[in-house]
């Protein structure tokens, strides 16, 4: 087994209280060079209305184009579940997540999907990329069902 | 082509004000004495929230075995269009058709199950029966896909 | 291959005028004293309306147990397509279809399932069986899946 | 529109603390005497593992026949809601919210559904309900799709 | 938690009697400047033919790209239950919300699918764009199923 | 509501007997000089088969940008119900009845698929348009399930 | 690695050219005693028509208890194949695969269920069963999707 | 009903015994000078594997764009089933069918799709086609489901 | 938090290398005297064929009722790994793993569902259960989809 | 049948203890000269995680257009079965299979789509080809099904 200097994963790390005090952790790209898609799919992010204080839900997926760093899957969990008390619009939520990415990692590119439980029976999606993607590139859509009400 | 007594039926009707003005229209029942089902499905259902007035929106089911009347289905178009105004809880609003139902019809059996869209991120959905099905009835699930959220 | 009576299977047959024209044909049962179930499919299924003279569609679904016959599907399907130009209510016209194959076949037991394409919104299924199913007969969901509207 | 009681509906109210803090109000069941099933499917809720302290997920249905009194659904979502910093297993969690729910309105049968997100790849379904259904309930699956991996 | 001006959200708003009436509210964009895409589902469309005065049904889905501001999403809502006794071709209606959207907002670019539920048997959908996306922009398809009848 | 000419809207018109013999009634598009889409999904398409005269059925879409002219949907589905009787292959057929609407309403651009149901077990499906679709339309695709025979 | 008798798995084995020459290999039950079942299911299955010649297929489901005796799967995979070139009505072909099974196995009981593509736009499907099943035994729904013909 | 030249449509063929023996029978393009798209869809593809001798299965999708003739598809049908006895990897027989149609119909464009059923449970799709598509064609996603093992 | 014996949850724990060497750790039911019921889906199984040595796959899913205790899912899913490199057939394996958690857990009732991907184009699917479920157990489907081949 | 000079098709052949050892065998394309597209659907891979030591498993897809030669499938199912107890982060073991079948066939153009089971609740996708796909080519989606967590 290869050994790392990460601290969050294979121990056990609590949690963080603000998205602020989360720490993304990064490991080198083993492929660094080569123009290449990482997805991440979260299912479970929670956030606060900035207006009423009741809890928000999103899927959120994220794609990016590695240069010199991968981000590390559990540091990136822990920075999206320290949302958990924070309160702001589906809007602002959804990109700024993608900016601090996007400021850790210095990707060649970056773009983000937040698809939001609804409110008032309406869900907002969320959609932003850094740019046009690479040349080259294999981008695959998101594929996420879009919502349908009942029946 | 047969000829009935139908007043709504291939004639140009406006709808009604409450479904206390609302007309359910019969035919006779071609097949009486035959234990069979019949199922209406209504994914345009609409009334109003009786606390906020806000509108509320569901998808009925409606299953029925005939006794000596079938309901004519434009009339009962026409009676469902008029909860547009009406204001009820939806346990209220889904009960109060399927009795209508009864009274006019007497049929053997009947049941409704109401699946109302999300109000807060989470939906009601309402199912009753006037008791055991009929000895023989064949009765299939009404199938209607759960409410799943995001993602 | 096996010899057989059959007027119209790999025979270039035209249709029927009327459901009382068309010939039902039988062929003997291969595994007669078996309770198994037969069932047919039947999505292009249509018909008249008696009042408007307008054309419906349904989706049928016949399930049947074997007595001393079977049904040969290619005289069915003739049969369903004779109902072309005939005018009935969708309850009259799937009772109608499930009764003359019992009486063409006396099968142990018998089932239809009607699936109307919606008229005003709102479409009408038809459920009938011959009555409670043989002892230890397989009977499986027709699966048909329920009307959704849009979204 | 009808004039209740209701302390939260309509109306501006933020989150409880705990579980124990939050409180259920209930409506008057405008048909009681009537067995009917009234379902709330709730894919916003969670809690915390009470080991790790790390966020769980899940997917609730609750499914339940009104006796006196309906529970009001703004008051269940705030309800709901106060799990958000509670650890607890998932079993428990499950367990302890049906409970409370019988404890509040006395309902003559009552079930609970926890589809709680995978960890270790895993996820675990938690089913529970009072005893058996009452007789002549119409009681539909609550048709929660597997979870399936990838692929 | 922020502080805005908004006049509905958060607040018991009864509903507007036409769309004329309706106030849309903005919020300022909180990340001006960047290219994103915000999506808006509405299962709960319902206005009236203009010749027959029935009720129609639709699913609306709105796609724009914010510019100085971002649509509030809780007038959004208000303003499109505002259609309820407002009579317009499908055609005519998707078109006006849209417009009265990009005239609110001046919006660098945003587009409505209007998903109708069938009449005769035959659905319309509605389709329109302000012209060519914005370079650079993440368009997801919408992803609404096509109609399909029965079976 | 709005006065218009149409002859077929709300008033009982029997089908006719063939294509030729049907009327396509347009009405004045409510927004000319704006390059939308319109989408008629017909799931109840039936013709003949030219050699054996057996009925053959089809799902029609039908995409087009409106110029002067919007055709009227009734008049749409009475003129499609004309085909009932009429023989011709698959590939002629499509390809009729989108041209009959191009010379009726000489829009900007027009499309049909036409998705056959198998004869032989092999389905063919129809794909025709005017030429490439105008600069700025919104397209989406026709997301009709390609057929996979049983399992 | 367990030593067995087996005669094709882990060779290479050519065909058969009929059901009759094929041979089915048993090896013993591993929980003899526990009432348990197993579940074939044969997507590639292929026979031909006895009175056109014309080749026809099936997606099989075959669910067995064990008594003394598993059937090996790769002798069940040649046994099936070995229908490529025999001639039988759908209803035969189905119960003829199930008897050769309970001749072969003497399972405590045994069910078929025959998916057939569809021949002039209806498929049969055929079930069958040696009774009802054991008291105790789990037998999970075949599942398979009913036909639905286009759209 | 038109007359034509078909030796095959409408009567009693036996089928071939290798592709090289069978027929394709084309009948004139009612439509010449108009790029439009035929797609075929045939569910029901078997061969042999050249090397073990076993049966492989496929589901295949023909789209083509027709000059002077229109492929009959009965004949399509016939020689697709002659492949049932022919030994031949994947991707040589899927391209095999290809150019024999190219052969036969010289059509400006055609492409095939081959999606074979898993061996050692990794299936194996072939995509050709016979250079970039017409300008102006409408080309739908053939939208075959992707193979996704178990679960 | 709660404070619990457990070694392996929320510890950083190598697998184990055989089945038998795996530890099954168990928490104390925090209902007990209710009749509940735990799901494990486990869709990451793999073992090796007992004749071949051919990795296997299969997607698992597991019901029981706790008695005084539950499976503490970490060390459930250590078990499951520890059949990487074991042999043995599907039947066998399935068994095998449902008799270990009856032994360990002594629960009144326990069910096992084994879903095996295909070989040779023929899935296996394998069912157990200790026994007919507890009288008022609310015991849903498992609801894997059935294999379908391709198209 | 075609003779061959493969050492692993058609015969019994044990696994490889390492990515290395494995052999990947190349058969002469049959078609050299043609532009067309091979796809493998792999949804039996397992690795190891490189830190922890515990098992990972994805669905892998892998398109390429042959040049001189194709790969043989039963080593490529042999090259994939070698990772299992080999260690490497998701991303690494993606790119290193898409770079050894480069190296193997030298193939115009190769992508592979790595679709991981989650880990902590969010899964990961591996994107990579290696370049833009050649002129005329036609490439259809791998269309794999996003993750969605549960409900
Ligand atoms: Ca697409
Ligand atoms: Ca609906
Ligand atoms: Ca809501
Ligand atoms: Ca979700
Ligand atoms: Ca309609
Ligand atoms: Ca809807
Ligand atoms: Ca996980
Ligand atoms: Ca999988
Ligand atoms: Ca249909
Ligand atoms: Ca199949
Ligand atoms: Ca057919
Ligand atoms: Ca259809
Ligand atoms: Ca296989
Ligand atoms: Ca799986
Ligand atoms: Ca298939
Ligand atoms: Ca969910």
């Amino acid at each position: 087994m290869e050994d790392t200097q990460l601290t969050q994963l294979g121990r056990d790390v609590r949690g963080f209280d603000s998205p602020e005090a989360a720490i993304l952790e990064c490991v080198p790209n083993p492929h660094p060079g080569t123009t290449y898609l990482v997805r991440f799919t979260a299912p479970e992010f929670t956030s606060l209305c900035p207006v009423t204080g009741q809890p928000d839900f999103a899927h959120l997926v994220i794609d990016y184009v590695p240069g010199e760093w991968l981000v590390e899957s559990k540091s990136l969990k822990l920075y999206l579940g320290a949302f958990r008390n924070h309160g702001a619009f589906h809007e602002d939520c959804t990109l700024a997540i993608a900016k601090r990415l996007v400021e850790t990692l210095s990707p060649p590119w970056l773009r983000i999907g937040g698809y939001w439980y609804p409110r008032g029976g309406i869900p907002i999606d969320v959609f932003w990329q850094t740019g046009a993607a690479p040349e080259g590139l294999w981008l695959p859509d998101q594929g996420v069902a879009p919502y349908r009400g009942r029946g």
